[in-house]
């Protein structure tokens, strides 16, 4: 995938928390000190991580040939790579890639399609969504894509997400939208727990809608704005989670009364990360012990008598013990649903957090006991 | 199962740190403070786990009994459970059965496998190891069995394993060793990273060897017990991951050079949990970039450069990147045995930990889904 903006554009972004992160990772945190962008290439198949000075090089080598091909500075150009670690990617691939791509780039059918395509790895589906707000009396466009199936796990694992605007927004304002919108969206998601050392999103923002410039991230003027990242980041997000590998439910895990929002997003991935849980509902099986085991397991300051537990809409636990309304055969038909809600009051404080999770099935295992990911 | 001590023993007793614990863990930590038991009383198939006030009077119910059948303090019974979370425990199905019990405890033939049978859920075998050691010129017998095969992870998960010993040694001894001891067996072990509410681990030391008394868990001759105790203990521990839910190799993962225990035991757990490491070993796939994937996501304080793996004797990073030694076709034939270990050190200190974990395969998922434990 190769992305071309005529002039600079505004560029924000977020990575992976892993010490370990890919060449390509750092090198997109150096260039995001200018907070400027003029092209992204993104490569699928080969993650570049975790290759030595041979991965900087190639990097390097990428962002240069680039800035020389449509004349700027190689520090605006942005690179991502996802795929195999550990393989050494040789940039001559990369390159003649740049070359073929520059040749039609203007002239793509369904460019946004054909980009979201470009990125895919495990990924059964393209993930693709646009949608539009106002800044004053602007109309302004969202779209964004966005990869990623397995090794998903929160601070966005294996995970690629570009996200284009027209909207005028100082970088430093756009930053901290995005870093919001993903605290809710990317970084409430998993799959299977791990983490890669790859993930991105970035948010490019040309500013040709020629709003008035959002010069701070809690102007009243951008609520709409944020308020439609935000749909559009976590509408990316829970595709990652239903195109899971091998995932055919999505599970939502809503924890509400914990002390604070850590303790609220531990206890929210415990219970989303439990293979147990996740076999369960695979088998829509009620077998609500397991949610107990994940809340006692990540959860040291709380009383069991009064905890809460529902499974949609249907009353599991009250008293510390199995509910006097619970039926297990209605909640066995709940589960049988492809989206399912968990919810679990801590009932210690008043902070709340959301997770989503998916399923866990024999696929799963298919999957990356024969794919080299 | 059911055990009866003829003359009071000293005990000790290792439990789940979940926050969420089984009411016979409540009976039994309370129960610890006096140090001494007569009899031991465990069920297999309901975990009475989140069963409110009613479980709690269950448990009381059996010790009473038990405790009147044989003449002693109702504080003198320990009692465990394993199985369903959340299902109501009927004490008159445990008061039969331990009258049954009664009836033929002094003549049973191979009390020891049929005890180990008897602890089994979704256990393939007993899991049974005897032992000797000399404390002084007294020869000392360790017997203990154990069971569990899912929801195993530190901090003991699903675990229950007894261990009986004639030694001398005075409870808060015995306290201290068995407390070593688990830490680098049984809390060192994962299957799926999930913890129940119902782990135990007791100790019982009858003193009917005869040997001087040992006060002090540090006592030198005590020495033999301890290595003993924890190659017992060890030996359980690996039983239970070799029988791990669908488990076909058993993974050895040594932390090398970590900063402090706390990190090396993070990146070892972080490794042996990986869906996508254990996937991988499952399918013989030298897919290292896993590993290198789990040491990014648990572990903060490194740097690439210093980190070298090993999978078996075959080096497989050194700077940072793919080794020049590395040769894949070597490593996925090594990759085939029952037994695989790896090795990473982290090059930032002197701290060790070696987590034992197993593959992950189709069965365990089916398993999962279709068995309510």
């Amino acid at each position: 995938l190769v992305v071309v903006f005529e002039a600079p554009v505004a560029v924000a972004g977020v990575f992976t928390k892993s010490s370990l992160p890919a060449a390509c990772v750092t090198w997109c945190r150096d260039a995001l000190k200018n907070g400027r962008a003029r092209g992204l290439v993104v490569n699928a198949g080969n993650a570049n991580a975790f290759t030595g000075k041979a991965g900087e090089e190639t990097v390097l080598k990428t962002a240069e040939f680039l800035a020389e091909k449509i004349g700027c500075s190689k520090d605006e150009i942005f690179v991502s790579s996802t795929g195999v670690i550990g393989e050494y990617l040789d940039d001559k691939l990369i390159t003649s890639g740049i070359d073929k791509a520059l040749l039609s780039i203007s002239d793509v059918d369904e460019p946004w399609n054909n980009a979201a395509s470009a990125i895919m790895t495990t990924d059964t589906r393209p993930k693709l969504v646009r949608k539009t707000c106002m800044i004053g009396d602007k109309l302004i466009s969202l779209v964004g894509f966005a990869k990623g199936s397995g090794m998903i796990a929160p601070n966005m694992a294996t995970m690629l997400s570009y996200i284009f605007t027209d909207a005028n927004i100082k970088q430093e304002a756009l930053q901290q939208i995005l870093r919001d919108s993903v605290n809710t969206s990317f970084n409430a998601i998993t799959v299977d727990s791990d983490q890669s050392t790859n993930d991105t999103v970035l948010l490019f923002a040309t500013g040709s809608a020629e709003n008035a410039v959002i010069n701070n991230s809690e102007d009243s003027e951008g609520a709409d704005f944020r308020r439609v990242l935000g749909e559009l980041c976590l509408e990316l997000a829970k595709m990652i989670v239903i195109d899971g590998e091998g995932a055919k439910k999505l599970i939502e895990i809503e924890i509400t009364g914990a002390a604070n929002k850590s303790q609220a997003k531990e206890v929210g991935f415990a219970i989303a990360n439990s293979p147990l849980v996740k076999t369960a509902i695979a088998a829509a099986d009620p077998n609500w012990g397991r949610i107990v085991m994940a809340i006692g397991k990540s959860c040291k300051a709380t009383s069991p008598e009064k905890i809460v537990i529902k499974i949609g809409d249907y009353e599991i636990t009250r008293n510390g013990q199995k509910s006097s309304l619970y039926n297990e055969e209605l909640v066995h038909q709940y589960l049988k649903n492809d989206q399912v809600k968990i919810w679990v009051d801590l009932a210690v404080g008043d902070a709340i957090f959301k997770v989503f999770g998916c399923d866990l099935n024999e696929e799963y295992i298919r999957i990356n006991k024969d794919y080299r990911s």
